[in-house]
């Protein structure tokens, strides 16, 4: 059985001193560097393999200080507290000692409680009923996720004829994988700049901070299987080189199992 | 001229180990420890008196380990990271030498570009049509600000018989202060927790991880004088002890200031 390209990618070595050691994959390079939301899944790995861990992940925070060489890379990852039922945890990516990511999570043990998800999934098209897109990027990183495109696919003609911000698409990884943690918090990341939708221009843009909250347990998530997930993001404000948008992602039940916003740097 | 109790409250003294010397505020005490929003305009505070700044705030995440003690904090602040246009800090409140909060920053140089809001500030009453609430929690932290409700006003009733968890408001300080990366901060935390609004219920509950994403420049937070912002706060999932809420602030000339995203804990 060969792994998949995923785990393979997020595949984390723990070093005599604590740290871990990973490495930069060719199958998930984006523009510049490897796509970000890679990144957050090795930076999550740490805390995942961390022998203290408690409980499972409720939020994370990655901070994209300076796109990652091709290469080796070393994550710090400390459990800053530990309380009855959570831990914070502060993380830090270095290459040749430079610090090019930043990142903060928390981790939680979790118990049954009144529940109610309060973003319903928008009534869309079955995935079987979504063709694949007949283009996507020429970027590795689109070669690992199946994409199909509901609303607010890349742009096809670049002529600033865009009017809206949102994308609503069915994802999973290709070849299909079952959803965890750490696949969930890649998948987080997989909305195009909306600059680019918004626009239907393409400006050099990259993320700067992402978070995901984590709304499933370990449990739900398995039941996913590796299903389809909808997912959904919208901008809010673009202005003086920054955006951000907020996004959602739902098992193909229409359970809510990660919201997700970042904040991106763009050119012009 | 007496200091307004904002300032006061974030006031830091620089150290000589270039650490920040704070103290928990009475005035803006919540039901346990200090309120979130004046914590976090601390932490902002380190970043914004540091000799090191580079730019103005782009997101901050601020992440409650533990709830303050009334006293003494301490708050190291490091910038991890520092580009052309863009610093990356990691930052930690101490007290008794133990973190009570982590945090990470981002600060940037920016400059003019194609910019556009693409969540529009929803049509309601002028501030001044809205009425003062009746009675407010009886909070150290609700006599520093004043909130006139739109929707998702606190229970009057606790009788679980709540529909919604939108909340739009007006708010500022009161008395009223102008406006700037600190205030608007803190202005990010006014909304009380979902679960209360959503189930008409009052629910053990604090907030676990907090995130801020600046639009504005300084420039454009002092056009806004000590004028109202409109602030807007709806969950998105409650799920086994965790909610998390999304909240935008414009400013009532309708530019969006400022957006933002809080996972919280709640008990039952």
């Amino acid at each position: 059985m060969t792994t998949h390209a995923f785990d393979q990618a997020i595949a984390l070595t723990a070093q005599a001193d604590g740290s871990f050691q990973g490495h930069t994959s060719p199958a998930y390079a984006n523009m510049v560097g490897p796509y970000g939301g890679i990144t957050a899944a090795q930076v999550l790995n740490a805390v995942l393999q961390h022998p203290q861990l408690l409980g499972e992940p409720v939020s994370l925070t990655v901070n994209f200080a300076a796109a990652l060489a091709d290469g080796p890379f070393t994550v710090l990852a400390r459990p800053a507290r530990t309380n009855r039922s959570t831990q914070h945890w502060v993380l830090e990516v270095q290459q040749q000692g430079q610090a090019v990511v930043t990142a903060t999570a928390v981790t939680a043990t979790r118990r049954d409680t009144w529940s109610l998800d309060d973003a319903p999934m928008p009534q869309v098209a079955a995935p079987e009923q979504v063709p694949l897109p007949k283009a996507q990027p020429p970027l590795a990183l689109f070669k690992q996720y199946e994409l199909r495109f509901l609303e607010g696919a890349p742009p096809e003609v670049l002529d600033g004829s865009g009017h809206s911000s949102l994308t609503r698409l069915w994802c999973r990884d290709h070849p299909a994988r079952p959803l965890d943690f750490a696949s969930l918090a890649a998948l987080a990341d997989i909305f195009i700049p909306r600059v680019y939708i918004r626009r239907s221009a393409i400006v050099p843009a990259g993320t700067v901070s992402f978070t995901v909250y984590f709304h499933a347990s370990a449990a739900q998530l398995q039941t996913c299987g590796s299903g389809y997930l909808l997912g959904q993001a919208q901008a809010q404000a673009f202005r003086n080189g920054f955006f951000d948008h907020t996004a959602q992602l739902w098992s193909q039940a229409g359970v809510l199992l990660a919201t997700s916003h970042q904040v991106v740097y763009y050119k012009e």
